[in-house]
């Protein structure tokens, strides 16, 4: 269906973007590249990329520079680092740490020198895929207030506070409301935004940790303006860190039928899977993993090279 | 693949069912007919079914008397119930009651008319999907110690006691094994195991609840004699209760394609979808009313027609 | 001890305060004027009270009404309203439905009669006793989002929203902040906070329940006049309601001692009392059962007159 | 009230022993030594007791060898290994992995050489002082099954399983009728009983882990001989492993009023405290890491000295 449209004119391309929103759903931008390269379309000018080694990881970075760029991708002007693992990793208990630490090396250069951050959880505690965001928040060092009130025993360390936002249907209050609510009072030089995102492809789930400047919109694909949180909506820096715990069951149907050569036909039985989702069989400990990793990864890019064993006296 | 198979002799029969169990994997006696039709061919003698409306339920009824019909559906012989609700009844409050009444007037029959009643929770309570039985009996009314103790204050009632047996991978004891040793000191007249199910199609994800008189193999796929718990392995009636949680991809995949008109591919992709799951979005509150709605359906086929309050009472 | 206070002259009611604070804990007003009767010292002016019966409950309201009868009973000015319940609501399952609609005939005179309200669960989600807020959270029916995108279809309902603010240790931001900031952004036209108390006496625990028009400071007992939510602080009314689930171990060691006719020793064991709580053996099962109580109150008591089956449906 | 007692003749002794279980309540032989001694009363013959210090931890270990010995501290004959631990450990993050190898140390000689073992956690999941034992079993490493299915891969290790038995008011089913069931089939050389604890002192809860050869009475305190787990009811050694979560409330203040000089008046105020219980102040985030260093203490003294890397390796 989108092989059509990446032929087309510009009102096929607005057809091929609805079509690639709901067929094919990302939250990756490294993804959002690769489905536009697999459409057989030539990517706009403005979309740089590097790749790297770092450890057992492969690091994607790639630069949306132009608004041409971001339409073609759906994504905000901006960088966007992926750190893809090994499936060893999920299974290895050492690379929690080591993991954390490769993720920190990436995170470090998008976050402001100095000043102090919130760490926001995104997502719904009450859904397993979804909790992401409010598990990373139970690892994180939260620190603003002891150095508020004992500042010379905690002297090295990077004010940080932590909140779990919740989601619109259990609080009634967009989230951005929350966070620009919070961000008004406690004005961090910069928010971090933990959530967990969908891919197009069942191997990076729980493997491809993705992190941006460009900030990030809850609950995305409902594409409502008001609820973004970004440096324009929050008056501050905001980097956004994610990873895919879900695939959409329409896009896992997609890319089936793009393997066998066909289109999505019109069935009413597809009616059914919008509301599924596709997740790995061991989901429930692969949130907490991720959560843990990610919270740990703040950590490090925010106090330094703290031990394996410092970060667990400081969490405990 | 197995329309071949369908039009085949014995080894593609044989075949055929291998396929089956890998393409198209379903733990719903109605599917596996479902699947056999689909396929073409005629359905052996020795099955029998038939089908009726109770409130807003639809009931199938099948029962597999012959060695043949149990061979073509991948079933032992028995009587196969399932009650199939609206999709409705996730979303009613007043519906778990209501539903409890419906799932215990096809689940009495099949129970013996007294003596102790053991429930066992099958599955693994760290994993979502597979939480329904563990979770089922938390809300089963737990008598025997009661009747033991003071026989005269609740005469009324049938004895019935609870295990949670985990699974083999946290135990390292077969479930079938716990399950025995414990048949064999409580004696009782009757066991009722509750389990999540796969199914091969999403529209009956926690919708279609199957109760039978054959028993049951815990986490069923995996072929390994030892592991059933039936009449013959427990020495007691064994009653089945449980409802299809999850779809496997590969299955989903399966499913696609033959919408499609296609065949399922030789490809690598594919590989990472063996180890994925299919589920509703709001899989964690789903697994939560199923669970209560089969404890409340096994409090009033054992104990008679209580109301809804005093099973509150007795839970609470 | 506090009995030598009570018979002093201003410094020493100063330090009977201060006795009185750590050696008998609570954060009952109905305790407080109880504690200063028991010292044998007169009540000053300023404080009336009130009590009668509704259905199974006893009510008892306190107003102070000056600033010596608040510095009497470590109390701020305003009403007191406590629904002490038999011991018999914590069995009976039918009670939290009918219990929730006597709370909210009380409360419902503390509240704004029109606008929106934001509900606030404080308290620390990990902390068994301290849980009632947040927990009470999932019970509350969240419109505010359902008004502003269906207005037509909501029409009847009172714009409600929640927040669970988290602790200060596991935030780094004080909750008053928290709150301050989203009602300057939400504007509601009042704050309802849920809190768990502390009690002198391990007969109120579960069982009274108070509702007042002062505020509350979360944590309290650590005295921080900016962690206090009141109108003061966030500009609208603020309506507390909370119920003790813990005493003192230092509060039950004295009370003890005054039953023997004895003062406190000064004994390092007594010491080691100071970090431990009393708690009833099936505080689990009580925190959850109170936190669905207050939530079911307020819904009760801005929506209408709910039936508990409308309840249930707008909360599954 | 039992310092009449101890000095009274056989009559006395016997009331002496029931004021003692009612009013000072412990589990732990040590406190049962010591409530002894405090009496004044001389300890009969065959109890003998020496102490060590092993890293940080104090052992004291008390053999009770005759029948008279028994009696007077109300503990069957056998050997109590208690390690008590200073309060840093359960701040001190790197302390649970070098606390479980101090407890192995104790641990071990109590246990058979070789075969396979059954560690059962006894106590109620759903209340949060009695789930060390249910949480224990989360951090045993399980080797039965996969000994059964790779012997060679897996040759070194011990083969272990687990089963978490649930509470009589859930089950129906006594704990010992369970395990007794179990035990009969899968034959081990030892089972390992893991429970909470009461203590009489709060300065030993979540600090003082007992060690036993003489088995565990579940829910002790009930004195119901058929419910105890030991080598006589199971046929094979029974070691447990215990930590106080709780000092009961009356037995707190039966300790007040000793350090008073009083006796416990008749009083009705005292009545409610009956189902009271004191515990530490953070007693969630206690129980789940006293429940884990048990668990790496039953990992290291059945499998030799692994490392924590490896330990988290198959836990992971």
């Amino acid at each position: 269906m989108h092989k059509t449209a990446a032929r087309a004119d510009n009102i096929f391309i607005l057809l091929w973007e609805v079509n690639f929103l709901f067929i094919k759903r990302t939250d990756l931008a490294l993804e959002a590249r690769e489905l536009f390269e697999e459409s057989g379309a030539s990517l706009p000018g403005g979309i740089r990329s590097r790749e790297y080694r770092q450890g057992m990881a492969d690091v994607t970075c790639i630069d949306v520079c132009s608004e041409e760029g971001a339409r073609a991708l759906g994504k905000a002007c901006g960088t966007y680092v992926t750190v893809s693992l090994p499936e060893l990793w999920m299974r290895d208990s050492d690379s929690v740490f080591t993991t954390a630490q490769t993720l920190a090396r990436e995170l470090r250069p998008l976050l402001p020198e100095n000043g102090a951050v919130l760490v926001v959880g995104l997502g719904n505690r009450f859904i397993t895929p979804d909790a992401v965001g409010p598990l990373c928040t139970e690892h994180v060092i939260v620190t603003r207030h002891l150095l508020e009130q004992m500042p010379d025993e905690f002297g090295g360390l990077r004010p940080v506070c932590a909140l779990t936002a919740g989601v619109l249907g259990l609080t009634g209050i967009e989230t951005a409301e929350i966070v620009r609510g919070v961000v008004q009072r406690v004005h961090p030089s910069a928010v971090i935004a933990v959530d967990a995102l969908a891919s197009r492809s069942a191997s990076r789930l729980c493997r491809a940790f993705q992190m941006s400047d460009t900030g990030v919109t809850p609950g995305s694909g409902v594409f409502n303006a008001r609820a973004t949180l970004d440096s324009k909506s929050l008056g501050v820096p905001v980097v956004a860190i994610g990873v895919p715990t879900v695939v959409d069951a329409l896009t896992l149907t997609a890319d089936t039928l793009e393997l066998a050569g066909q289109a999505l036909p019109e069935n009413p039985r597809l009616r059914e899977r919008e509301n599924l989702m596709v997740t790995p069989k061991d989901i429930d400990a692969l949130v907490q993993k991720s959560a843990k990793v990610i919270g740990y990864a703040v950590n490090l890019a925010l106090q330094g090279d703290l031990t394996a064993a410092e970060m667990e006296q400081f969490l405990s």
